[in-house]
C-alpha cells in the first residue's frame, strides 16, 4: 500500500497493529475518523491514553479496576471464602451478569500456553496458593474455558493446592466443550456456576 | 454490559463508535493494549490525533496530503489535463497501484446518496465543473464505483459539462457491476483505464 500522506500511513500502521484488523480495516477506520469532527478522535485517543495510564489491578483479585481493591473485593456482603478463579476481567463480567454468584474471584491474567509462550510465572498463580494457604479460603472454583490451556492451567493449579483441605471444584458443562465463557448465554452460565462439581470428579470424566 | 472500571468502559465506548466494531470486539482490543507496552497506546493515540489535527487536501485535486498541494498534482511529468474523478484517497491509491494513469484526480470526498444524506454541495463538485470551463482540462475520466450513488454522482457532474468542449469518458466495466473500486485487482482495474469508453456510450448501455 503506497500513501499519498505521512500521517495517513503512520495512523493505518498503528491502528493495524491491532488483532484482528489489517490494513484496509485501518484505512476504512482513518477515512471514518475524518469525517467525523476533530473531537471524536480527541476524545477516544484521550480514553485509550487515560485506561492505559491509569489502570489498576485489584491487590486482592487481580481483577481490572479504578481502585486497589475492587468493588468486588470491597463488598462485605460478597462470601470471601468462595474464590472463582477466571482467566480476565470478562469472565468476570460474564459471570457477574448471570446475578448467580455471591463469592469472589482470582483473576489470573491468562492461561499457561506452551505455544504462545505463556508460562505459569506470567499468570497470578501463586498469589492464589498463598491466599489458599493462609487459610482464608473454603472452596476454589475453576472457571477457566475448557480447553487444552485451561486444563493444563487448572491442573498446574490443583496439584500446588490438592493437599490443603479445602473444596475444590470446576463449573458445571453446561457449556459446550471448547468454547469461550463469555459467549456463553447467562442462564446455561448461571446454571454451570450453581451445578459444579468437584475438580477430582472433572478430571476422571475427560 | 457491566464494567468494573469506568476507564475500561470509556475506552469501550469509544473505541464501539467505529463503524464495524461492537462493544465485545472493543473490550478485546482494549485488553489487547493492557498487554502491550504502554508506548503503543501512546503511539497509536499520537498518530490519530496528529493525523486528525494535521491532515491537509490538495487544494486542486482535494486528495488527502501533507502539502498544500498534493505530490500527483506538484508532478509536472504527470497529464493535468486529463482528469480521473474518484470518489476517495482508497481509489486514488488503488489506480496508482496500476501504473496505468498519468493524469491527475479530482477527489470528490464522497458519492451523493440521498439515503445516507449526502447531497452534491456536500462534495467537491463545484471545483471540478470551474476547472472544466476555465478550459485546463482536456478529458475527464469517471471512475466511481458503479453503483446507483455513483451512477448518479456521474450523471449529476455530466450535466453540467456536458456542453463544454471535452471529452467525457468512464473507466471500462472490466470490473464487476457493483463492486467496490478498491477490491478489484491491479490489472483488471489498469486496463479498465487504458480501455475507457465515451461517457455518453455508458449512459447508452446501461
Ligand atoms: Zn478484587
Ligand atoms: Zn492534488
Amino acid at each position: 500500500m503506497e500513501f499519498s500522506s505521512k500521517l495517513i500511513e503512520k495512523a493505518v500502521n498503528e491502528i493495524s497493529q491491532l488483532p484482528g484488523i489489517g490494513k484496509r480495516s485501518a484505512l476504512r477506520l482513518v477515512l471514518h475518523l475524518l469525517k467525523q469532527p476533530k473531537e471524536q478522535t480527541d476524545f477516544l485517543s484521550q480514553a485509550l491514553v487515560a485506561m492505559r495510564t491509569d489502570i489498576k489491578y485489584c491487590k486482592n483479585c487481580h481483577n481490572i479496576s479504578d481502585h486497589d481493591v475492587c468493588e468486588i473485593c470491597a463488598n462485605p456482603k460478597r462470601n470471601h471464602e468462595l474464590v472463582c478463579v477466571v482467566e480476565d476481567i470478562r469472565d468476570v463480567m460474564a459471570i457477574e451478569g448471570t446475578g448467580q454468584f455471591r463469592g469472589v474471584y482470582h483473576v489470573l491474567g491468562g492461561k499457561i500456553s506452551p505455544i504462545e509462550g505463556v508460562g505459569p510465572s506470567q499468570l497470578k498463580i501463586s498469589s492464589l496458593v498463598e491466599k489458599v494457604k493462609s487459610g482464608l479460603v473454603a472452596e476454589v472454583i475453576f472457571a477457566l474455558s475448557s480447553t487444552m490451556e485451561g486444563d493444563t492451567t487448572n491442573f498446574y493449579i490443583y496439584k500446588q493446592i490438592a493437599d490443603s483441605n479445602i473444596i475444590m471444584s470446576t463449573i458445571a458443562r453446561g457449556i459446550a466443550v471448547g468454547d469461550e465463557l463469555e459467549y456463553a448465554d447467562e442462564v446455561t452460565l448461571g446454571r454451570s456456576i450453581l451445578h459444579r462439581i468437584p475438580f477430582e470428579k472433572s478430571i476422571k470424566s475427560n
